[in-house]
């Protein structure tokens, strides 16, 4: 992805590559309501967003959060894997129907009527996603009295309004798509709040036309999710609410399940990159390698401790290179998991400079003015400027030298404008 | 403790119940020096202080931090706790020397020319506690030539100096104390950031004049941190540096051990709210009970992930009710932890209030309300007036449903103040 001058030309490049693959519609619409839960206030504003295949596909597949705590359409789609045929998803944002009274009869009326309204075959079902305030009720009536405009609307050939429809604190809309021997793979995310590694993360619609197997594709979603969405984290917390989708309408033929399987893991790759960007908050993006941890498992731990801790998220935040702070979470990490870590194995880089080694820090004036430097060119104002304006990254390496796996990590800073936004989420 | 006025009349309470036990002495002095690690700026300023018992002990105790990267002073007294006596604590602020070059010969250095200062018996020794920046060098030489002043200065007979001295970013200094049938046990502590369930997560001292054996006083330690310091959470990170030590005069005789433990247990439980309230940007005190869960394990899992969640703690911070990130919370716990929860089961309550109850939230405007006049009644601003306001907490009870094993824990919430603090620590 290039750079871009403003929004307008950020949404330009998103339109340019969100066209839907063959053999997929979608539409939105909106809907203002009056939240039971309060007395008073203005309306709130909810979209209704559909993406639909023109013929019903067996081959969908779907990744759902580990949360015990699963809302209504995660519980709802969950069960659905198991129909024949899919047709689509129908979203909506503002509310993510949690525990909420009557909650799963919501998810099933809301999709029956989308379903009737569609006309739809008997053996074909649509799933639903739900993004928002956990706990509140759905506007159900108000719903089902917009689905009839929803399906109308249901026409258009590109995700661009989709990709903005389905947004919460989200600063910017989020597509990728990649092109493969003639077919397609796009992709629609949302989440800026409530990521951690263990999807389902947040909202991500992925759409091929590209033929694949039910079996292979779920298989390959899994893939591609382990190395890209999993591996990111903003704030620790994982939604109740939270999948990953996949749809393809089987249009294009012979492409190599490998290469497809690359596309799609290198497409969730750069969209949970995306995500990590677009954090609530987020002024820096911290790329951590892992390296030679004894296992997948510890990589994973040591990995998620460092990007989740509050000091050295605040550090990077304020262009300080605390590194103190990193070897403190990789050793409380390491305690608090009994594994039995020689610090004196351990090197540390940011940026490419050592700042620790042999089990003592390499710091100095130099090596900290280099490094603050390093720090403040890679910030940047996402949620003021509501586009991505560069995709630097800062990087650290943690090389453990305890075996041989590697693995990549995203996350964000924490700053005044995460706890702003947090503070008070639902005015 | 009552509530105070200013910073004024706490500084009095501190100082009328501050006495040290028969049998110690304590003093302060400052120091200015220039980090190696920064070419420029004005010196830094260090407190050392020192506490002291008039006759070597026996009767010493430590409990130190389980972050598998520990400072070297924790390591030098790891090391000292076999030996037969020890004669008191050297302390400074402003750096923690974890993994510096020379660390551990520094503190051995520091160590060995106090106790000749102090000219300890042979068989006698001190301890140390560093707590400041990670990764930076001690300015050893400077420290040194500032011993004899300290040894000098050390005859006081109150703690209130030292309390204040050994503040890194604390609001206000930290001291409790208890009488037991003619015997004393005061307690000191510093920490307000780097703070997170299991020990040591702070520098805490202990000092009694109540006779008590060797390995009592270890284990009625172990047992009242486990309760007390292990129960709360400041910002999940468990620091490399912290430690709580215990030292008898053993000149008050036959008082029962059982009394004394729970002495010691109440005080430090005490003492772990002080330190809470006094959080880096805490503007609401969090008292967390998990009730009825399977094991104690479950229940620790349960209760850290609910304290430390961000959306809980950022929600709190704002007044806003936002209870669906507590059960959020607690679902992403469970699901990671492979605990096969029935949502249904749990029951949670705020300020007394059933908000979830059935696999449902409670929730309305008049609910809603209540809870935020109730979160606004909790705050307090101890960090701009430097003392303690109020007493007040924010509880709530997270009743399981699972079995008979309850447990409290004490957190912050997260606020611009923290963000502030931790992004530039160090100037």
């Amino acid at each position: 992805m290039k750079n871009f001058s403003d929004r307008t030309a950020y949404e330009s490049h998103l339109e340019s590559i969100g066209g839907l693959p063959r053999g997929f519609v979608s539409g939105v619409c909106g809907l203002d309501f009056y939240p039971v839960e309060l007395t008073s206030g203005p309306p709130y504003k909810m979209n209704l967003s559909m993406i639909r295949l023109e013929e019903p596909t067996s081959s969908f597949a779907g990744v759902f959060t580990r949360n015990c705590v699963k809302g209504a359409p995660v519980i709802e789609n969950m069960a659905r894997m198991k129909q024949p045929y899919c047709s689509g998803v129908v979203i909506n944002n503002k509310i993510a129907n949690v525990c909420s009274c009557d909650g799963m009869t919501h998810t099933r009326t809301i999709l029956g009527e989308a379903e009737k309204h569609a006309e739809l075959p008997a053996e074909s079902c649509f799933l639903m996603a739900s993004t928002g305030i956990i706990g509140w009720r759905l506007p159900v009536m108000d719903m089902v009295g917009k689905l009839e405009e929803l399906n109308a609307n249901c026409a258009g050939k590109n995700a661009l309004n989709v990709s903005k429809a389905i947004m919460t604190t989200d600063a910017f809309p989020k597509i990728r798509s990649i092109d493969i021997e003639g077919g397609r793979i796009l992709g629609i995310a949302k989440g800026a709040g409530m990521i951690e590694p263990n999807m389902g993360t947040m909202l991500v619609f992925l759409l091929t036309d590209i033929q694949i197997e039910r079996e292979v594709l779920r298989k390959a979603l899994a893939a591609a999710c382990n190395n890209s969405f999993n591996c990111i984290t903003l704030d620790g917390d994982q939604s109740t609410s939270d999948m990953a989708l996949a749809f393809s309408s089987n249009i294009v033929t012979s492409v190599d399940t490998r290469v497809f399987t690359q596309g799609l893991e290198s497409l969730c790759i750069d969209l949970a990159k995306d995500i990590v960007r677009n954090g609530e908050g987020t002024a820096h993006v911290i790329e951590l390698r892992i390296d030679r941890a004894a296992s997948a498992g510890e990589a994973a731990c040591i990995g998620k401790a460092v990007c989740n801790s509050p000091l050295v998220k605040t550090a990077i935040f304020g262009n300080d290179p605390n590194v103190g702070r990193l070897i403190a979470a990789v050793g409380d990490a390491a305690g608090n998991s009994g594994l039995g870590f020689d610090v004196s194995r351990i090197t540390i880089t940011m940026g490419g400079r050592t700042v620790f080694q042999d089990g003592c820090f390499r710091l100095g004036p130099e090596t900290e003015e280099t490094l603050c430097r390093y720090l403040k060119a890679a910030m940047f104002e996402a949620e003021k400027t509501g586009y991505p304006e560069h995709q630097k990254m800062v990087e650290i390496v943690i090389d453990l030298n305890r075996g041989n796996h590697n693995k990549t990590f995203w996350g964000s800073d924490f700053s005044y404008e995460y706890v702003r936004e947090n503070a008070d989420y639902r005015t």
